[in-house]
């Protein structure tokens, strides 16, 4: 596997936002802004943008009213308006949907959408609303003390093309990937990142395009642990699908949430800094039973089933996904 | 020092509650329960009746609106309506005053109130009404999750005196003491406890008859430091006194405040448990530098100089304090 | 069901230690002291004693070389030497084994042992020998920094006969219960206390006379998640066998491992104070999710099979258990 | 004030490791290994070679024997080899002296070492052997848990000249900075980075060129507590000069500690990730008495005066500060 990213023209700077569709507007807003703390930047009749506490741009996440849960799009900010032109060349150039988009989301300028190679819906967007600094108004701190957005993690049916698109032509560097028992080895997934730690993007082997989870940062474990405490308090425990447990992969300590829709969501925290860009990535096995969860606890079958349904950009349908070239959990998982 | 406590007819529970005298009820209940997350549980025209989550009685804290600062009472829980007659006799016997009350304050069945051989205005009490258990109601707790009231730390002029009298008299417990440097040495503090930790009422030697605050439980170190940075993002840094720190005796993680009439409480955890009846307490000299701070960081003069006057409780008056035997503060305190 | 303890003339004051047989010492030490950090404070050829740092007594957890895993013995300190004869006559008097030991656990006086009603080995004990106070030593604190001994949990055939024991001849009161979901409901499960917190002693319905486990306080939930981190570094995930979670019952953040001869501990911070004698027991349904694991997570069926057998009192052999009288777990563990 | 940076053609990509100079070289390895719990990867006759649980390059602090305290250099890693020689370009062209080093620090390859505008002593170095990754190995974890350098402080006499020469010359971006309460204000100080946090290099007007300290980036507010508690434990509590508190400026939760020679240290978490190259500076008065303690307390006088003398690059002697521009504190600073 050559693990060298390309040198694009342009610069993604980071994870920049995520939409999720949700079939009721309030529910989902009580869940993340009443129970888990994110911050409410702003709400109109179809969506409620919401941010981290650390966060100074207008929105991290996008909650819109659909018709069905799923994903609208996952984004990538740039580092300036041009490299926007820049990526609808590389796009077009490799014959994938582009279109423009302005107007739709508030506080944001002008953005591009493209349908990657393994049909994610991407969006590429620089200029964003500034929104008051709250990390130092703990006064306000709610929740889970949500701080900011920090990864998408998306199943693909072949890993192998779609980290290839990331890594040479988006310049995407790989912190710690999975291999297959196979002899040959093949690609099961792999962590990617702009951004200074171990992931902006994470693409693992399963049935997709479909994104399997937004990531979000909080600032030590007992954020973590507070989620649970509070979700269990509201009624609301069977939220919980996986954790609170540390990552093998990422080192993370890390708890998975289920929305009222069933789109999934992560709490974080504890991974490290890459600072250096020959930094060598880390090799684990499928079946490395540390990997997933280091303390060796196996994780649910639901996990590697369930990913939410991504949209075309072309026409806001749902894609249909298609299965994985490789079986899609470790063989100690049933 | 005997350090045995007697064995009375009554028994005495552990702290029960302090009354906070304050010139602006609403200032109060917002420093009280908007920035430090005490649970209100009512208020009327002259009150407010505060506790933390663990507790499951009506109050622990009561705010009461009066023309200057002070505490109307400290008071403790006993196991019975009988112990209270048994201690009036006791309190006549020694010709000291004593005052029934009922319906002074809401949820709370008689007491009698008493001021000990130091001055001190001290109530006990049996019934109080029960309140919602809230500490598994996760989704509610704010600022700075204060569980329970702890204990109250009092100025006398004569620590060995009035030690006696909680001992001998009140069968309170010795879990730790402080000795001055002489020869032979004097008892300057004095750390006493009914419940099973490090102390219901701690006398230190000072201008008195004062309290110097009341000490409230919090579950983990970041309840302290959260408390911090609250109020500090409130605007209100200047109410935060002495700490965070870690006592050498006690061995608590401790934070002063004062409220915004210059009452003092503390946010305090990580004493220990004492369950044996013969433990044996632990001696320290007053210039033991880790005595106060383990870690070696001195208190402000403030610290050692301010304390709330207290009431008479024949008429409400404020008792005038007296200077104290020995000096106030550590050689190294200037 | 009838909450209220009996008055004995005798005063038990905690749980004192327990002893675990385990099959190669050096092993079981490692474990123990280089993993989850123990004091060790004294060894010899068949016993390695160890504490907590926050204990001043010599021992809370005795391993002894044994031929098979296993319980000696659970331990209860009285409050004075007198009590232990007090104790004889009333086990004799209920015709129940007793036996007097001397110079065979190091640090300690003489101890009466005794078969409860159950089955359950029981020692008592006044006089243990002191040691170094290590609270405030945080240069030495290691692994876990388990601080104390807490409690005992025990299964049993007839939890409803072992309580009324507990609670009307020896004084245990109770803190919180299970009941079934039958109609008059059974008594699954009751944790009863004498120091003040949760419990000293909880009783289980399930095959018995076995415990099933010791539970060790520790200070704050990092402490808990040190341990997991710790054990999965060493290769020794497998130990792992239930959380990190929260229980509902009691409100403690909990972990259980088995040790390498499948003794099983628990660590365990973040329950509550009772200093109240006419606290009020929480009472809980079977079925209730959130009774085991507030945050919903069913624990593996192995946590309601496996306990460790006890020792008769009498021959040292292992006592037979028996089945209990109803259901061993919740209708949603399978 | 320009914040913006200048395009050098060579990259710098983080603070890479510090020299310390200490007069006894067992004593100092005691405080940094057997207390803080600092790695020790190698070690020969002058040097202790030290690093944290997440570095896996040789190391990121050097202890050397030296005849009085003081900084041998700080160091910056860059991106290859090549910018060795583009940095030496750029330092003789401002008539800079410069010298290579190699063999002299083990585990590390060729050195480019400079005295910056302001006089410090300054190394750049590409190649630097691996080290075994301990991120993982919770079971070797010790003392305050340290993961790795972030960043230097240095105090300089005119921060202005010194900030722009790094700025424009070097790269480094701004993240915040202090200005006086003047009209115009002065630059009293700034924080410069290059890596994806608040800085790498932070400079401050005093009296220089000196090292005022090496930051070090630890996990969570506990571990800073634990330094604390392990210090005084061990009867080290003079070494903790200031802390632990809340930064406003960086927001970081900070402790101040003097090794045995009296060069300073700092433990640091809680800051933020800068992932957007046009984050805008943020502004704050020296005179705002939240800016260096949020919490409003004041740091001692020996912060502001005292650091470590550094060497020059030409021949290791002492160089001879220089009295500050402006006055070297806050007003309130006395």
């Amino acid at each position: 596997m050559n693990l060298v990213p390309g040198r694009p023209e342009f610069t993604i700077l980071r994870a920049g936002h995520a939409e999720f569709r949700v079939t009721d507007l309030d529910r989902a807003r009580s869940f993340y802004v009443d129970l888990l703390g994110f911050v409410e930047e702003e709400r109109d009749r179809d969506r409620v943008y919401l941010r981290g506490y650390e966060e100074v741009a207008h929105h991290s996440l996008v909650l819109r009213r659909a018709a069905s849960p799923g994903v609208g799009h996952i984004a990538f900010r740039v580092a300036s308006e041009d490299d926007l032109e820049r990526l609808e060349r590389l796009h077009r150039h490799h014959s994938l949907p582009v279109r423009w988009v302005q107007h739709e989301e508030a506080g944001q300028g002008r953005a591009l959408r493209v349908q990657d190679p393994a049909g994610l819906p991407v969006e590429f967007y620089h200029a964003m609303d500034g929104a008051e600094r709250l990390l130092q108004r703990f006064d306000l701190y709610r929740g889970a003390f949500v701080m900011r957005l920090d990864h998408f993690n998306c199943q693909v049916p072949d890993v192998e093309t779609a980290a290839r698109w990331y890594q040479q032509h988006l310049g995407f560097a790989c912190s710690e990937y999975t291999e297959t028992a196979d002899d040959p080895p093949s690609l099961w997934a792999i962590w990617l990142h702009r951004k200074q730690n171990v992931h902006d993007l994470a693409l693992m082997n399963g049935v997709g395009p479909r994104v399997h989870h937004a990531g979000f940062w909080v600032q030590d474990q007992q954020s973590v642990l507070r989620a649970c405490d509070i979700l269990a308090a509201a009624g609301m425990a069977d939220r919980i699908e996986r954790g609170p447990g540390r990552h093998g992969l990422s080192n993370a300590f890390f708890l998975y949430l289920r929305d009222p829709d069933h789109n999934r969501l992560e709490l974080y925290t504890g991974d490290y800094l890459i600072a250096d860009p020959d930094w060598r990535p880390i090799r684990w096995s499928i079946n490395d039973p540390r990997r997933a969860t280091f303390w060796g606890h196996a994780a649910p079958a639901s996990w590697f089933e369930e990913a939410s349904l991504v949209e075309s950009v072309a026409d806001g349908s749902l894609v249909a996904p298609r299965p994985p070239r490789l079986r899609d959990r470790p063989e100690f998982v049933t």
